[in-house]
């Protein structure tokens, strides 16, 4: 047992929760009351674990905070993962969550399953978030009825009506950015840095509502060549475009959106979000896991 | 001099024309009536020649079809080829290509600028399009007053209105689907084939007009896991998605298009450009760059 844990992992009711990503996790020992005593984060997401490995993965964390029951959510529950949790339709709540949590008996596992939603012409999925928003409503950090945004490589907005999941959708907005800046025509011109400021903001215009993006991507190497765009702000300038893109076809309306990030992506959505007419609002999104995760937990139990 | 030419290299007014691209060019013998003798396509682009090496490239091709003046277009005349020939901007016409050739005298040699578009938002480039569609018009092949549509990496739209080239828009409609084919979150899902059919066509629907190209995107890899689309459809499903926004954003409203392509890529924006309510008629690109190379010669000459 590490120091700061204290024995404490042996309490009655603790427990370990991990949030189990594709490239990352982030585990958590969980007092019975739901606060965390101690946290540990690494890159040992699903794609760094082989399919066998994961009760040597659990026996590790145990290791370090105690023989206790473990709860986990995101892609460890796919295909790619552990075992698949299959997903749950929204719209979906914690309840509908916790009945379908894909139980492990010999490893005293559960994991959460993700949602999918079917709607029109709509189709997507998302696992792991849903415990972010989930918890932030039952925490009291965001209204029962709101709309979330996840930025990240895959941004996930997420609608709530009285607690529940109504609608998400996803937004391939980093990965966007990370290929056109590190391949094809644009790579070499987007080393510059990425930050809200006056080429950021024209960027998220162009992008609002856009339906010729793959136009706006190239005028962003025209614009340099022509000398429109000093060569410094082309990075910032085709993030703006990708994130006006992705902000603006939710079509906010003045609306506030409960941001569940921090740092640089933070910064930036904020400033899209109000350059388009909404407002943001940070919610920590550790605090909105444990948070969902602990919901979760107490129901199964 | 190879067989097939028949020393006809050396006839009064004959030359040697070269369609100088990023990857690949193809260069032809000219007879003095604009008709070609022979070509020759391999893949020495630009990127496969160094600063220094153009002269030597030169004599190669005239150890092949005479010593003859030679008049090259694309990207050739960019800051990544030979020598730099400053944009001209539209409106242009061949008439203010040809005041603008960036001569070479001691290799006899002439480069055909590209050329430029500042209007409102809205920047472009484009290095060796523009010959093939003014010369699409000079051998009317296709009307003085039409769009153009030159599908590729980087598909351009081209606008003619008597004959001149007022504007035009480049979509990285090829490079994107590259991308997300073999980076990221979709490589390994879109490797089936990319043909004309109902995925392609529900793409291009889904595609056109949307202002959440980048959701659209990700719906791909939603809809196989959760079985509404089927895995060897998805990427002509994403095929269509990105053909659709690139034609959708033309907005053609029942007008024809001129399609200059050939293949699979035109079979596709033709397919694209039917489902959105427009039409498509095929030109022949070798015939309309011959036709635009050799305005260009006599207006040089």
């Amino acid at each position: 047992m590490v120091s700061g844990t204290d024995g404490r992992g042996a309490e009655a009711g603790a427990y370990i929760a991990i949030d189990w990503g594709t490239t990352n996790r982030r585990a958590y020992l969980v007092a019975a009351d739901g606060s965390a005593i101690d946290t540990m984060r690494d890159d040992r997401g699903v794609l760094a674990v082989a399919a066998g490995d994961y009760p040597a993965e659990l026996a590790a964390i145990r290791a370090r905070y105690g023989d206790l029951p473990v709860i986990a959510a995101g892609m460890v529950g796919s295909t790619r993962g552990w075992r698949e949790a299959p997903y749950v339709p929204a719209p979906a709540d914690a309840a509908s969550l916790a009945a379908a949590l894909l139980v492990i008996p010999e490893e005293r596992c559960a994991i959460v399953p993700g949602l999918s939603l079917l709607a029109g012409p709509r189709a997507d999925v998302m696992r792991g978030e849903e415990v972010q928003v989930l918890g932030a409503v039952a925490a009291g950090l965001a209204p029962a009825d709101a709309l979330f945004c996840q930025p990240g490589t895959h941004n996930k907005w997420v609608r709530t009506e009285g607690g529940r999941i109504t609608g998400f959708a996803t937004a391939m907005t980093g990965e966007l950015f990370a290929l056109v800046r590190d391949h094809g025509i644009l790579a070499g011109m987007l080393d510059g840095p990425v930050a809200d400021g006056e080429a950021f903001r024209a960027g998220v215009r162009r992008g609002a509502g856009a339906a010729d993006l793959p136009v706006a991507l190239f005028e962003v190497r025209a614009a340099v060549l022509l000398g429109r765009l000093a060569a410094r702000d082309a990075a910032a300038h085709a993030s703006g475009l990708l994130i006006g893109a992705d902000v603006g076809a939710q079509a906010l309306g003045g609306e506030t959106v409960q941001l569940l990030a921090d740092g640089t992506l933070a910064a930036l959505y904020t400033a899209a979000i109000e350059t388009l007419g909404g407002a943001a609002r940070r919610i920590d999104s550790h605090a909105a896991f444990l948070a969902g995760i602990h919901q979760l937990q107490e129901l199964r139990s």
